[in-house]
């Protein structure tokens, strides 16, 4: 998808407080970002902002679970920085295998480029960092919030009664392959959980095998 | 707004990983909660969980801007965990005086004792201290925390045009006596911002004197 503006909309301006005011507002519309999963309760498709806060608490909540110290504030802060580029880029659905998922890493980093470029200098080197570092994945936040980042829509999907996964075709080994990896890697027991709840989704006919 | 559910539908297991993901799930709810303003670009009303996005987004954006030093993580968290309590207490409008704002603390303080309550223990207190803290308002964490709760709504309000303000006939005089003494005391600059922009609102007639 590409950028709903042109690059040059938000001028950078001599006033630090301006620009952050400017990018506050801009990030706005992050809450209008729709991703594929529904809710646990089905009414609705997430958004990437309530997503983010929901990363966030999921940071504080299962750090006690990780199979690695973690730092909380750079967790924390990262789950809620790191889905910002869909701002520009749009969300690309974790299972897509097609030409999105191909131009993703151009798209996000240009829009990185322009969304933490609006900010204060020190405050977009420190977003452009948390971003990078997750990208990366060689640290342990990114391994967690990665991790969160899986189960969060696994848990919602098998919640709410698998209707995405049914949309799109997607059957108990893919949501494995895709998603097994992370989320066994930095929460082994919360993966543990998982694995019990989609067997149960397959037996109740929510999934395919 | 009475609990959708009532307070033993979730019960305490013997596994702090299972109370996790039921916290997990039940914080989901806090998506459905409606606040009364409405998006930067006017499109729908905002919900609770995506605002307490904007919120840890703000605090790590504006903390520079602070009249006095806070801890990030501890002002971050309170961002994201001040709210939950709506998902039992519902949102009560930050205008409205009547018999919801006066029965906000008992309801909220039930809320609180019933879903920090679903957590490991260990969780659960620090969470709820968290939200004890923000609404003592008595260190500096807070009182960030407080100024961007308020100054949000009226920017996002500012900038889709004054929707809000004008359904429920708030004037500027109201915006300033409700939102002034906590924007102003912990982000002063940001005021002065916010001042001219309700200034030139009231000049374009989306707001009244």
């Amino acid at each position: 998808m590409p950028p709903r503006r042109p690059a040059s909309f938000v001028d950078v301006t001599d006033s630090p407080l301006d620009d952050a005011l400017a990018f506050f507002l801009e990030i706005d519309r992050l809450k209008g970002v729709e991703r594929r999963n529904f809710l646990a309760d089905g009414s609705r498709r997430e958004n990437t902002a309530e997503h983010s806060w929901h990363l966030g608490m999921a940071v504080m909540v299962f750090a006690q679970f990780a199979n690695e110290p973690v730092d909380l504030a750079t967790a924390i802060g990262m789950a809620l920085v790191h889905d910002i580029v869909e701002i520009d880029a749009g969300d690309t659905f974790a299972y897509d295998q097609g030409a999105d998922a191909a131009s993703k890493e151009a798209r996000e980093q240009a829009a990185a480029d322009r969304l933490f470029g609006m900010l204060p200098p020190a405050t977009g080197v420190h977003f452009r960092e948390l971003w990078d570092r997750y990208e990366r994945g060689e640290c342990p936040e990114s391994r967690l919030v990665m991790a969160v980042d899986r189960m969060a829509p696994m848990f919602l999907n098998m919640a709410e009664g698998g209707t995405t996964w049914r949309e799109f075709g997607i059957g108990r080994k893919r949501v494995i392959d895709r998603n097994g990896r992370y989320v066994q890697a930095a929460l082994p027991d919360v993966w543990t959980r998982a694995m019990s709840r989609l067997d149960a989704a397959v037996a109740n006919g929510h999934i395919d095998e």
